[in-house]
């Protein structure tokens, strides 16, 4: 039971496209994650996520068009909706999933994190 | 399935310790809410809610202590823990927790909303 300052939890990140969880409540987490470049095109079967800006622009791709989220800005993308997060340059993104959600989805990368630490 | 700007949503609140819904996923609910003066001492038997700052200074007041709270900093309140949110000056706050609970939690209060409204 402590606090949680998001800008002290972003410095100890150094790679990108690695979620750290940074709390849980309810059987869902909170992730944080740097991102920079192109993901890679997945969806979630069973579960909806959310993605807030904290800092940058991140151009979240759906396939029938891309949502352009600036800082403070925040986009549901329902359980089942393929999407690609792009960060042309570097993005803080906050997520929020349920605990046990996979980064890549449907699909495995050399980007997917099994076990996302907890920082 | 639109994009949220958080500050905008902010702009649509006038009265304090109304919290509104801007946000649902796996059956959890993003709130914001305006905060002034001392709210009421309460619990919430079987959810965990998170409350993070977006901008102001919030005493989360706890039976053993006072978790102090800035700008983008967050704490989660255990569900079954008694808490006190004390804003001297207005906070404005981002909340989640699951969807149905109850912003005065075990008590009744002339603060309480039984159906807080989506905005």
């Amino acid at each position: 039971m402590k606090k949680v300052s998001i800008r002290d939890k972003f410095d100890l990140i150094q790679e990108p496209w690695q979620p750290k969880v940074v709390g849980e409540l309810n059987q869902q987490q909170v992730k944080l994650a740097k991102l920079k470049g192109e993901f890679v095109w997945h969806h979630h079967e069973h579960e909806d996520e959310l993605f807030l800006v904290i800092q940058g622009h991140l151009s979240l791709h759906l396939r029938d068009r891309i949502i352009e989220l600036e800082e403070g800005e925040f986009f549901i993308v329902p359980r089942g909706t393929e999407h690609k997060p792009v960060a042309e340059h570097e993005v803080y993104l906050l997520m929020l999933e349920p605990t046990g959600t996979l980064n890549t989805g449907n699909v495995r990368d050399f980007r997917t994190v099994d076990a996302p630490e907890h920082i």
